[in-house]
């Protein structure tokens, strides 16, 4: 099969044939590719970020955010059957482990992230995975049209789904999502649909913003340098419950910092930047910076029911699998609104 | 009447004959100082910490951990008398706001800090207080024995509280406590209270950690530069689930981060140092920096049923109001084991 | 001033000349009424079904769910003026207890309900409540307008924000509302704020569910002996995550526990009947029944926000309040749909 | 080999030979048995109490609180080995549902309980299992003298958990556990570790009331008639916050309704009598009844570390699993304190 190799750190990955995964473990699942998403994390892998986090060994095939048909299945698979449309958890987990126990996939004990370590990911042919990460799509999706909710939007549903559980997205409260590209978007129409509080988005450009406003957001504000004064404008003066940062880079950490309220909490979706907060001021306003990282089955599952209700849609641009590196290109030069999805020839 | 009179940023404070406290409202309460807690905060005050934070006008009186008798109440005040032997919460509010209606008294849009910031502090003869500040100690409790639940005990169990409720101290958790001093033994304790998880304390000085020991801690760390290395292997490799960092200076943050297990949570409730976590460790490990602000009402009062119930007890060292500079040379010289508390002539 | 007035249990209340009620108390508010709603629970009042719970010397005025104008307020009352339109939550609390203290005005340990207990209501020219009970109302919003939302509305969202904060109204999730009138259409509105659920709808009459259609159900079932069928069959024979039973009598009560799933939860909003469940089905479901009692100040504020915003709104019916027995008879006899209000002459 | 079956309802098992189990699925697990609890569950199961609920096909093997070492594992079972000492959770799940995703083993949509319903239990030589249901024990734990802790243990610590969470074992809170035998006093010890409320216990006789008081309980009141009068006394008039019923039959849901308090929650975990409430009641008070199923994974993981500590031990008396009806007459009669452990020959 085909598959987009990375074979150094700091060079662009390329399209080589590779030999097809093969079913070697009893609850395996071979996963034959309909869409692969391109994930800004992609290029943070291709630039060494991850390096001494993920501890993968070059070459290896990128891809964490996929979706297609059921191929072929271990002995012990029985919740899909070959030839099924499935979208495709991020991680392969053991379920055994305290944290599957308790539903938090993205923490497990052996877990395997194929495409970021552990595994070859799915911007390929087919992709190995387990039974533990596939779910059924419902009838009429097409793989290639939700493959970014995978990573994009379940990385976008998971800091949502934790706000509205603490009881941060009432009627009246404020929140900020910095960003509205692949993830925020989505993140956006989570928000719309779990919660009830008011969404700014804050956008560097004119036609994010108009994404913003087309996926629900109350107020939009253009990162120009007067948004902080903008933002505590609509707030009264306030600041903001909620900060969801997907971008976490390119000064994104410290104004929005500037913007958070007293006892509020500050989401960390995106990265690239440090947050550098004296501890008197997590003291003094009593607030809290948590990190986010990717989501659970449960709220990938819960997140396709909000597409099938049609109430969280997807932005996206399609390129065969081949031409991985013209959308690198336009994703890495803005030119890519919405989530950019890799085709496989045969999908 | 007497009272703890700080004159200059920089400058010790001095202890001073000004005006009694008079009634003007309807719910204020005059309380007679019986003890008056020395917190470290005393010193950041007078160091100019707090400066732009308070935004205080000097001189005013120190003092924000107060316990004594009611003195005088206003015209509506029914829940206390005269005479009642009493500890105050360290923040008068409004009772009104959306904060104090979910009762998030350290959040009131009107709240006002006595010792800290809005009013005078209870390093005096009395200290004015609102009705809503006040709770009753249980018979044959002495104010000068429990002032420091006022602000170091209710800063302890505060976090302790939400991460119990969080369901972070689960039997076979690992928590770690960084400080043994007159916050932290108190957080050792409530921990012991409230929650199943195994308490490793880590501190400086070998009379700390008999001070940890005592307070029920299951395992103690000599901070001397080895204790990474005997946390990892205390928690099999993996690390804590939670840090309770008393201490938040001199490089407690930076070590202490790098003990914090995948999807931990740090609470930070000592200051003056800075968080500095890249953006992709947060995400990466999903962690969460959680600031503490004191603590609610209502978690104070449960402290006073631990004390009452003889579950939480107080190491303290008494001094005249007048030798408050001697107090001050002893915590700052690390001569003061557990919480100084200062006795005015008339209690 | 007019009022509406209970003499004897099983008899209709008269209409009658009583005293204007006067400030005696520090935080005491005086409303001039623009609107008292009619609720079921003053045709059980009438009926003696709260005879034994609220111990209520007769005669005296009925009405807990007023809206208005402030008139008067005592000398320490600094968050309404004089003119000031507001909604009133339905108790008076001391705002000093631990229930208070933790936001639960409901069950406050000097709690007084106008109009049920310990004080007159406000079905009168004028109410007396507290400082803590009255809520300013958005520009240009009438007080007859919304008076409903004090009880009504209060009583539907306290168990949706329960429910959600509970994470039981998530993506896929059915939950049945039984009835659909003067609370249960607004209870609907919140499920669609507040939650992502699918909400199915069950009442008799056509307009009934014609009403709960317009107020965003996204299933009707008519109860007419076929409705436990068509709800096991709406949710593909599971039954429903959580039921709120607006009625709870006539029989609601015995076909609601049959379409409750496994570990579902039971909300008993409506009364009149008798829950009568083996602890066998309890515990081999493990499902929950829970009661709700009106709700927080908090939520009452929530809901004016949302109805602000439009997202919730009311069907009224106005009556003078003289023709209060006509509105008595219209809703004992299925006529009103939606809430009847009451206005005095001089709104 | 030997095996405890029920053949008609109404009648003793008896003890004889069948079949050893065989592993036919990759997951499997087969235990051999080294102590099997008797419960009043299985007295209930004989009586005919669970055959519309469990439709279990005659005859059968009782037995569903095990614990022994394995003896054989599927081809895809990793996390424990042949000879390794295990407890054995009550339930074998799929691990794929919502549910088992959630944590929720007890709702798993493809569950089995074997001894209750789906498969053979563990009064036997021989148990099969799933690879989701073993817990390997701590070094120097012998099965036989934790077998109690897989249903009657996980029972017990299960509404403690949940109440521990909701926030109502607060310091000065006041709860009370109903019975004090098999379940009840685990119950009482694992309070005690998970809370710091004020534990009342409520038994029939001295025997009983002893174990509870050795078991942690803070008071104990005899149900004797008085002991509504006695509890109401001990809680200041005001009832209690909570309250554990392990009994749930013989008149104690009825008395266990008066001590409870406004806003208190009922957790029922024993069976055999019906909730009668009116709806009215439920509303005015704002009380809670839910039911209680065994519990998680996790739950009995972490019994299991408290009884590693120390921290919950168990009184049990062994029979060989020949004198099984010795056993159930010691029960029934009342003269079994703790739990009956029978122990198979071959143990």
């Amino acid at each position: 099969m085909k598959a987009v190799r990375l074979h150094v750190y700091g060079k662009r990955p390329t399209v080589e044939e590779v030999a097809d995964p093969k079913i070697t473990g009893a609850l395996d699942v071979i996963v034959r590719i309909g869409g692969a998403g391109l994930c800004r994390t992609d290029l943070h892998i291709i630039e060494g970020q991850w390096r001494d986090i993920s501890r993968v060994q070059l070459p290896y095939t990128l891809g964490h955010e996929n979706s297609g048909w059921v191929h072929a299945v271990g002995s012990a698979v029985d919740n899909v059957a070959v030839g099924d449309a499935v979208i495709v958890h991020p991680l392969i987990t053991c379920g055994l482990c305290r944290n599957c126990r308790a539903g938090n996939d993205m923490h497990c004990a052996r877990g395997v992230f194929p495409g970021i370590f552990g595994a070859d990911g799915g911007m390929a042919g087919f992709l190995k995975t387990g039974a533990r990460a596939v779910i059924k799509l419902a009838p009429g999706i097409r793989p290639q049209d939700v493959a970014a909710m995978a990573d994009a939007g379940l990385s976008a549903i998971h800091p949502v789904k934790l706000a509205a559980l603490a009881g941060f997205l009432y009627p009246g409260a404020n929140v900020l999502v910095i960003g509205a590209g692949g993830l925020a978007h989505i993140g956006i129409q989570c928000l719309k649909a779990l919660g009830a509080a008011t969404v700014i988005a804050a956008a560097r450009s004119d036609a994010s913003l108009a994404l913003a406003r087309s996926s629900g957001a109350d107020q939009t504000v253009k990162v120009d340098g007067t948004q902080v004064a903008r933002i505590m404008e609509l707030t009264g003066g306030a600041g903001c419950e909620v900060v969801f940062d997907f971008v976490a880079e390119g000064g994104a950490l410290e104004w929005g910092y500037e913007v958070l309220r007293q006892a509020g909490t500050y989401y960390i979706i995106g990265y690239g930047g440090v947050v550098k907060v004296p501890a008197i001021d997590f003291v003094a306003k009593e607030i809290n910076y948590n990190g986010s990282l990717v989501g659970t089955y449960n709220e990938l599952a819960e997140l396709m029911t909000l597409n099938a209700q049609g109430r969280v849609t997807l932005q996206t641009k399609t390129y065969p699998l081949e031409a991985v590196n013209d959308a690198i290109d336009d994703l890495d030069h803005g030119r890519l609104h919405g989530r950019g999805i890799l085709i496989p020839s045969a999908a």
